[in-house]
């Protein structure tokens, strides 16, 4: 990877809903503020706690993830569309296997 | 399940009210403003005070509450309309057995 | 009782100010912007401080008190209008024995 | 005393100011935006620090006290209209004895 | 002196600048948002630290300062009009000796 | 160097992004709200936490870094353009060797 | 020095950049937002932290100052107009040799 985010940052690239997939999560393109789903590429070492230390992200590289549908900079990294969010951006980690395979 | 919402999160299947139960809560559709009325499906870790410790959230999956009714932000779950919302927009959570059995 | 209020909040029941009580409060309903009387029916365990161990209310169930007109959020339990509502949100609390019997 | 304020509010009665006092305070009632006088009439046990202890008011029941005109909240107790305050709104405390007397 | 201010607040008498002291400190009555000079009458305990103690004042009674030309809240004190303010509202302390004394 | 930022700022020498880099990063000069890179030429000490002490900052002289496309203020030094930012303006550091040496 | 400041504030003398030097700092007048330079006359003895003691400044008396343009309230000590602002208006120091010999 080439290249690290500060602090609470999370590099995610965005995943296109697959509004076919079985026990699946389903977020139609044309539905409005719905989160989107994406999976992240490289974390921060985390913001840091009053006493300097580092508080370690929640997620880490290889979450599918679900974050709000506006949330993030996008960056072009190696020629593919990114996005660079803040921890707190994301809602959740979808954890189905099945998922996770169709991704 | 196969969502794990992140820090102070909670993950939410909202309920109809049912007008007809008795003793239970009555929170008519045409009320506006008035909270509305789910069960938890999953919470997340908590958030973390300022050692980095997550303080562990007060409701749990299965505990029926009461949040704002415009709190939250919604997801489809496996075709299911959930609602992702943070701790602090739930009011209380309902107690009475009746309402728990109806549920 | 059916419902418990997270965090530092508050159930409260709304009471007619009774304008004939003697030596007692009385709270025209003509006047604007003037705070309301109810009794305390459930608190929450409270908020937490940075140690995450809760900040007990300085309300009980049972207290009569003074809050902001405008104040807390209206649900209806077992058929009853009730205020969901903060304890910052409560001026204070009467102590007086005689309103507390005329209640 | 009927009413105990919670955390850091103060129960006031507005003093109206006397211009013919000699050597002592003069507010007109004429004068815009300048703080009016009054005497606390009962005080709460102060808002919490960190640790959840109670920071002590620094004023006390008796004080003649100054406060900015449009402070606090008005409530009509025993048919008296009283001022409920927080602490911060006060701008200090009168020890003039002559307007003590006076008052 | 009658009046104790409170927390961090300071009661401050305006001084009219002299525009023809030598060596002095000049601000001209037309200069707009410029600062105006003060005598400091009393000063408050202080604001509190996290662990409620007191954090005294950096100005005592007697200190000529400069503070912004619109802080502070009017009061008439014994038939003189005086300045209650807070002490992030003053901008320095003047400490040349013939300013003082022309003071 | 002859400019030492203060507290958590970064000096930054805007780099134009070549958009013919192979497996580099590209970031046309068209698109709009897009990130921008830089170097950095030299840092601050760092901000200091409740103790007093400084956090030592992320990023160090030489670092290539993606920055908010109006993050920062614009300074000349020796006759050239530089930025100084706050380290919070820094989305993250370009780490792919490439890169380094097509800087 | 006539002046001292309070808290984390600095008196500082505007310098008009020299436009000629050589190998030094140019900011033209007819820039806009760029930031002024100036030097430190005198400095508070710092903003205190939680514990109630102060944080020494990290600019002294003598230092060459890149300060924004707009930073500061003007004040005239001694006939001479002169600024004093905050640490945090201070971008950072200048300390090029041959910058402060022109100075």
């Amino acid at each position: 990877m080439t290249f690290k985010p500060l602090h609470d940052r999370v590099l995610v690239r965005r995943v296109d809903s697959d509004e076919k997939t079985k026990g699946g999560l389903i977020i139609p393109d044309t539905a409005k503020e719905k989160p989107s789903r994406g999976e992240v590429i490289a974390v921060g070492p985390g913001a840091r706690d009053e006493n300097g230390k580092h508080i370690e992200l929640a997620v880490k590289a290889g979450d599918h993830i679900l974050f709000g549908k506006w949330s993030g900079t996008e960056i072009t990294l190696d020629g593919e569309e990114l996005l660079i969010m803040k921890e707190s951006d994301i809602l959740g980690i979808i954890e189905d296997k099945e998922i996770a395979k169709a991704a």
